[in-house]
């Protein structure tokens, strides 16, 4: 399911260090060898090479490649390089600050992590930032938006396979009685989208389909131009099918009038170890054009290689 | 802080194994022996001892001891044998059945624990029930109560000992606005005391006091029948004090017509190896008479034995 390519002999952590070490050194920066490195190595390789470069030269890896690169191609490198967990850390606490604030981010982290994930980003973010996700997520929303959103990164749902078939066709009830009233905020919806199991919750979204008639997405897809109800129906496809959200937000980040580097890095950067290949399968049946395609024309330079090589492209 | 007493020389868990089915051989059980063994075990040998018990047996040590033993003195050495996160999963998830609720118990277990500790209950939960605590709890509480109650027991606070005290003027402030207008439920109040880190809360609640003269709990207590009320000052007394909210406790299960033994017991398996000592110390403070003298006025046999052992009392 990862689109990432490690070499089936994979130089020692002090090797890759010291390559990295000399991309840095002298006139220029061999961002050539950067990609050539970092883009083919694992989360647990990569933390090697981070631990043996500041055992080896006293200095931080992550800050280094800060002063080297620039741009969009600085920040791919940057949030790659990161854990998962404290990318998602630092990817969650950009979303609560104001100038770069986004419940979407916010959202789209809290959905499609695994349960343990989301946990590990909590972890990671109190090291971090010396306090809670939860405090700066109620802190930074309000209303409806706070409603949603703090249950959803508070969760730790089980993740077991066992499905209540009962409880399943109670709580499609729900959701459609409710929606059909137009309460989309109202708590039992929202306790239902926060808490279940996603086995438990795709099993009652398939219930309200055969209930109902309708994918309960469709159902939420009447008025575009309330953000609660986009989020809303967001979360909804994280949880059930979150390739096809990705996929969404790479189309609409690659489409349009200018590309967003900050969707388009966000996603590459963290599904590349999980299911970018699904991710890829998804955009050419929806785009009749490849990923990689889609991405090679619409960027450019060391950013549009390193963003290449994430999702699988040439020899690793 | 604990009262646990663990003999300088503990013996190999084979020979407390061998010992406690000793105990359950022939006719009747030596119960004495099993509190000799079990109240003079820490939870790491606690386990080994069921471990090497299920290997040699081929039993559950916890069903011998449920068949075995009887009433109140049965469920103290259940609950005690249990390791914490399991115990505290255990004590949830009864708190959450229809026959056995009480949002007291998840809000004593929400305020009281570490964050960790906490976390560890969530995971247990979903090991022992195949669901989350939070779908559980959520599913059986209402209205204000579980607009309280689940972010409580969602919560993974910080535990640094930072504090930002502009933040704890403000939200000093924010709690007082909210209680002087009565807005118990405001969801404001509600994210403070649901997210903050307790340190922060602490300087919080000081500046509460130093700007309006009272305590903020002593502000709460205005409608004694209030029971969503009762339950939000008991948080922050949690929150706050813990050791004298658990001193409450133990006060109202003993005085009164009859004794609460769940709440004695559990009070007493859950602290006998964290802050017992403390609750002692208040107890004495707010009684004047020793902890131990009013558990030995109150209970009596196997069951009396048992607690004094988990309170101190003795030689281990």
């Amino acid at each position: 399911m990862a689109s990432l390519k490690v070499p089936t002999s994979v130089p020692e952590p002090y090797e890759d260090a010291e390559q990295l070490k000399k991309a840095f050194a002298g006139w220029g920066t061999n961002e050539a060898l950067i990609i050539q490195i970092l883009a083919h190595r694992n989360a647990a390789q990569r933390k090697l090479i981070r631990e043996t470069y500041a055992a080896a030269y006293g200095e931080d890896l992550l800050k280094d490649l800060d002063a080297e690169l620039s741009s969009n191609f600085q920040r791919a490198v940057l949030l790659w390089t990161l854990s998962p967990a404290e990318r998602d850390a630092y990817l969650l606490n950009e979303a609560t600050k104001r100038l770069t604030s986004s419940n979407w981010v916010i959202l789209e982290i809290a959905c499609t992590r695994s349960s343990d994930d989301l946990f590990k980003a909590r972890q990671a973010y109190h090291a971090r930032y010396k306090k809670s996700l939860e405090e700066d997520v109620a802190y930074h929303t309000t209303g409806d938006f706070r409603k949603l959103l703090v249950p959803l990164v508070t969760a730790f749902r089980y993740e077991g396979e066992e499905v209540n078939m009962t409880l399943a066709r109670k709580e499609a009830n729900i959701l459609h009685e409710k929606i059909s009233d137009k309460a989309y905020n109202d708590e039992e919806l929202i306790r239902i989208i926060s808490t279940r199991s996603k086995a438990q919750l795709n099993a009652t979204f398939n219930h309200y389909l055969d209930q109902h008639g309708c994918e309960i997405n469709k159902d939420l897809e009447t008025d575009s131009d309330d953000e609660y109800l986009k989020l809303l129906s967001a979360a909804i496809e994280c949880l059930k099918t979150p390739e096809k959200y990705f996929e969404k937000v790479l189309r609409l980040g690659i489409k349009g009038t200018g590309t967003d580097e900050w969707d388009l890095t966000r996603v590459v950067t963290t599904r590349a170890e999980v299911d970018m290949e699904r991710i890829k399968e998804e955009y050419q049946k929806r785009n009749s054009v490849p990923l990689d395609r889609a991405i090679a024309g619409d960027t450019s330079g060391d950013y549009e290689r390193m963003l290449l090589a994430l999702i699988g492209h040439g020899d690793a």
